[in-house]
């Protein structure tokens, strides 16, 4: 297939300084929760986005000395010396063998930080403490500690050069940068010529950047990643003046606007990263074309962006010149490729959950529901658009259940050859229970994870999805499949068992009528009676919270009440919190954090506070849902699994279970994934544990090529080039 | 000097299996925060308390299998595969060459797991959510599954012995341990032959410990650490029936019983390390006294041991055979060997501030109050108690100021054989904020830190201390030090100046009658005025709380404001907020989280709910205390370093600052380390910025000795035995 030549200008080349991108596709910085932790999974992770035709890609911010350590909040990605310069060169040769360019992201952080590795104080702009990091120390630098600090960076920069790297990020935003909070008079309360007007605290960067150049700027290219406006609210607006204040200032130093909206703040940081559940495709749009008039560089700027009309749209509108990503390009590293070739209804869509940014957040590698091979590209050698042919492909193989983690596994099944693939589904829609998911207030976009998966199954030859076919026991053994892989989800308790007390809550049942769980009020025909709502979250992520909005919105009187120090802690780490609670408290909602309920009678809900049970509170309502556990539908495999003579009888020869239905997951990314390397380890003498993958540990006293390819052992340089195309 | 036949019975051998510890010193399992992670570092720490003459040396919770994992919680200790077996034989040489025992205990969690980097469900006893890892998955085994990990612990017993390991610990205590989960009613709802009844309960781990008994049994001692009392609380107290039960059902397979009080969960694992706030020495007495008569096996128990005639009291009451230590052992790796040489008074007794603890709880490596040298002694080559002699032994040095990194810089100094080292202090006593921080309520064995270095200070003959003289710029500069290291601390901020607004407080003035800051409510001689006070906390360590214990006891009405989610967040990581709520509660101080002062007007306090500007909220008080940060002392430091022309004139070599008055540090530890840091590193170029230290990174496709000693690279093995002692 050929590109619609509408989206032609997408893959115009734009000259950034000394360097050219070969279309308008750049991949920003992010956090992976690989860093310099997993140098080789960092190279191939990032590598795929070249590979899938980003015509730039970035590392993380990236810490050019020890000084600025934040261990304990996130993994740390380093530019200190020899051996990272050794570690990036990985990244930037297959980001170069991909014919792209590669960028880094230079940071410092004043002072956000921890000292928890390097034990000492980092410099900052003022003596106070930070924000955010409450634990970390910091101090005021004086001069000397300036000059030494950009000597830092242009030393940081040429490491940079000498890895292999085109583009110099010199990054001062996010408020989470020494540069932004220079610029903040929130945060610089200096009196010297480094406070003060705009030119006074813009001079640290100024300075910077010209060092920088000087240094390497006719080798790479520079960039700047850049605040246009912090939204830090009442205790410091400075929107206009230091966003394109500055960008005047430093035009001429710059090859590369990079430019972002929201500042490193509870309330502010997550404007960056937008969930869908908020914020829509290009949110960041109306500050980013203020830019234009103020600069002659070429402009990047993200927004979540996921359809070529939209791109090009703001492309033609001159709000930038080109598109920048992140979670897009995570969800599909090959977006790019499938617009230059045609196949736009190919691309995996972000559906915006964060996902991606809660385990980052979280201090973990990674992950994405939409892409289940992120960040196994290099330890598990996953490609997320390429297959190994099975070797059992002549076994057919049903799969009960076309939830997320049953799709998943039959689509990759399908796409490694598997002759026969039959996805059976009970109910008249596939998706499990993100059939209803995304009826839930703001999480419409969630349903792209079941429609893309949907139109591939589809259209795959070798994979048949049959609906509203509830399979029995019998059903099952006569169905003449060699294989049955068992996907039938989970449920939510109706009894209120749950974390806390590891019981059921005596007087929680949701056959009463005015007991109900989660699937009651989205399935039932007749919606939640009462006027009064209790909601019990044990569960901590979006169901209790997003059943509270839709039940408000109804215009029900809603209360939530939660174990929880506070509601819906999960939130905190995609990001969404920071928008929820504003929310549930404009709605009305009534929140209690902190309380698990001991007692449901009648219409009596009573609770103790944390751990002093003589703390006691009760609450009235109408109607109480549970939102406690979920506990998995084992019954189907349970009694295939009890009589292995019937199945050998009936002619399988193995029997699998995988997703929800061995344990429900918080996040359905890790039931995807569990179909996804069920289906990808099909051919392994035992698919169900999860085939070793390579640690990338330190092994002392071993070169890396001693140990090969095994878990916790190491291997340099693994290709996946040679995995043979199945699609 | 000799050791005190008093002491002898401490220094008998004991016998455990086939194998026989040299004395009755036994160093627990406990978390480093190093782990597989650095293993090298971690080797060379485990060493040392060997060195130091501790018997028997353990690693911490080492877990047998990906499954098991918590990555994002803490740092995880792995026996794996070969890669594991091969790092850890560098600790077990290290221990043995010392002629001690090296243990291992081996963990599986159930289902307190992240699974973050494994993204695969875990086996557990029920299908209930862990209490404290909510984000975790879990399922309920069933009997293949059980089989399938009793060989998986075997394998990792083999692994254990093939890495040179003299005893297998099989880990089934804190609550948080497969093995007592199945234990425990709360957790064990199982209704086949592993639930029900204590027999039934005890299953798994009986067959676990016959198994790996069988396979690895004569080849070394076989320990189970376990829990005699998890201290539930209503929701499951089963002591004694579980405590000494299994026991009796065990004694026949275990070689040594390890126990240990208090379950992994909010309430009360902190009690497994119980912080001096709360807890005395032998504080697990009272329960580990009762498992005598169960077993006819060695009984080893921690109880943060330091003093010698606490623990002969113990052995010879029978109570238990070995002393169990973690904190003793981190604090002072060589209390064994200071008891054998008779240098009692030279013992570096832990203060119980569990510092250790919060950090490993902070996923980060592990520090120490009392040693700074912990973790630190493969990094940057440290040993506790042996010193590189001074370089430039003949440069007289001044420090100014006697708080704790001053005390701590020049013993350093001074023991590397500096000829003339002068500590001058403005107080009549040395310890700086030390002084009087011992005297708020519980914290009195804090003392210890500075009563451990005036000690060893006045027995230094080439170390002067010099107290009541407060020096001024001209006084450094007459005095006629070849170097002056400044060591002046910090103060708390009069003006309200805090990390949520980085402004001082409109209205905040402490040289208003009713206005205070910590050091005016300690140290002002007519104590806090008024009945009503308030005290605004944006430190979340111990000073509010501390301030609020002790005005509350004086009888007033005490209410704490504190802008953090939940009331001295830091003492959750330290495991003393668990009794530090109840007792505020007791004593009726009224604690608010989430607010954020905004004004104070005389006797007002007004402030907002979180980010929510117009949730408002007003507080009356009769006094005020700003707990909200504190600033450098910065006046000396900059005053001598604005001319160095004066300095040459007055013969100042080098002039340098260190601890607080850089930047004011959360914990004391890590200014103490900063004083120890720079006399450590006198003889360096710079000695302000911290040697390079060795990274343990991976270092693609290179071997380790290719990069040798240097940050950012990597050392097989690194001698410290070459060390030439001074002292």
């Amino acid at each position: 297939m050929t590109r619609d030549t509408r989206y032609d200008v997408l893959f115009e080349p734009v000259r950034i300084g000394p360097k050219t991108m070969r279309n308008r596709f750049y991949a920003t910085p992010h956090g992976s929760g690989l860093e310099s932790a997993a140098p080789a999974g960092e190279a191939y992770f990032r590598g795929m986005k070249a590979a899938g035709g980003w015509a730039v890609v970035n590392t993380g911010q990236t810490q050019i000395s020890p000084e600025f350590d934040y261990t304990g909040f996130l993994v740390v990605s380093k530019i200190w010396d020899e051996s990272d310069v050794r570690n990036w060169s990985l990244m930037t040769d297959r980001i170069h063998e991909a014919g792209s360019l590669a960028g880094i992201e230079l940071a410092t952080t004043g002072s956000g930080v921890t000292g928890f590795q390097s034990r000492m104080p980092a410099r900052s702009v003022s003596s106070v403490v930070d924000d955010h990091f409450w634990m970390g120390a910091s101090y005021e630098m004086d001069k000397q500690d300036i000059r030494r600090l950009q000597e830092e960076y242009v030393a940081a920069a040429q490491r940079s050069l000498a890895a292999g790297f085109d583009i110099v990020n010199v990054h001062g935003s996010e408020g989470w940068s020494i540069f932004s909070m220079f610029l903040m008079p929130h945060y610089n309360h200096r009196t010297d010529e480094y406070g003060g007007s705009l030119e006074n605290r813009a001079r640290i960067w100024l300075e910077t950047l010209e060092m920088v150049r000087e240094a390497v700027g006719d080798q790479c290219a520079i960039a700047a990643r850049h605040c246009i406006d912090a939204l830090r609210g009442p205790s410091g607006v400075e929107v206009d003046e230091a966003g394109v204040g500055f960008i005047e200032l430093a035009d001429h130093l710059v090859d590369l606007w990079d430019v972002q909206v929201g500042g490193e703040d509870r309330n502010h940081w997550s404007k960056d990263v937008g969930p869908s559940r908020f914020y829509g495709e290009n949110f960041q749009g109306e500050w980013v074309k203020k830019v234009r008039p103020h600069t002659s560089k070429p402009i990047v700027a993200v927004g979540r962006f996921t359809s070529p009309d939209s791109m090009i749209a703001v492309i033609k509108s001159g709000q930038q010149d080109i598109i920048g990503a992140a979670r897009a390009t995570i969800s599909d590293p090959f977006l790019p490729n499938k617009i230059d070739e045609g196949r736009i209804e190919e691309i995996r869509e972000c559906i915006g959950c964060n996902v991606c940014v809660s385990r980052v957040a979280a201090v973990g590698p990674i992950i994405c529901t939409q892409n289940p091979t992120i960040g196994e590209e290099y330890r598990r050698g996953w490609h997320p658009e390429k297959y190994v042919a099975a070797r059992t492909s002549d076994k057919s193989v049903l799969i009960v259940g076309g939830g997320p983690a049953g799709l998943e596994c039959g689509i990759v099944l399908a796409r490694q050859g598997v002759e026969h693939v039959h996805v059976v589904e009970a109910e008249r829609q596939v998706g499990g229970h993100f059939r209803w998911v995304p009826r839930l207030p703001g999480l419409a976009e969630w349903i792209r994870m079941v429609d893309y998966r949907k139109t591939v199954a589809e259209g795959l030859r070798n994979l048949a999805l049959v609906t509203k076919k509830r399979l029995s026991v019998e059903d099952v053994l006569d169905y003449g499949a060699d294989r049955v892989i068992v996907a039938t989800g989970s449920f939510w308790a109706a009894d209120g068992l749950n974390n806390v007390t590891q019981e059921p809550i005596p007087g929680a049942d949701a056959s009463a009528p005015h007991i109900y769980t989660p699937e009651q009020v989205m399935l039932g025909e007749e919606g939640v009676e009462g006027e009064r709502i209790l909601i019990y979250d044990c569960d901590g992520y979006f169901m209790g919270v997003s059943l509270a909005e839709r039940l408000a919105l109804e215009g029900k009187i809603v209360s939530i009440v939660t174990p929880f120090p506070a509601v819906a802690p999960y939130l905190d780490y995609t990001g969404e919190i920071q928008m929820m609670v504003p929310r549930l408290h404009e709605l009305g909602v009534e929140m209690t954090a902190g309380h698990a309920v001991d007692s449901i009678q009648g219409s009596t809900i009573r609770a103790h506070l944390g751990e002093y049970p003589a703390r006691e509170a009760a609450w009235e309502a109408d109607a109480i849902i549970l939102v406690t556990q979920r506990l998995p539908n084992t019954d189907l495999y349970q009694a295939l699994a009890a009589d292995p003579g019937r199945l050998a009888e009936a002619g399988i020869e193995r029997l699998y279970r995988i997703g929800d239905c061995v344990a429900p997951r918080q996040q359905v990314a890790d039931a995807i994934f569990d179909g996804h390397r069920l289906a990808r380890e099909i051919d392994s003498e035992d698919p169900m544990t999860p085939r070793p993958w390579i640690r990338e540990n330190r092994v002392l006293g071993a070169t890396n090529s001693d140990y090969d390819g095994v878990v916790g052992e190491d291997v340099p340089v693994k290709p996946s080039s040679d995995l043979s195309e199945v699609r």
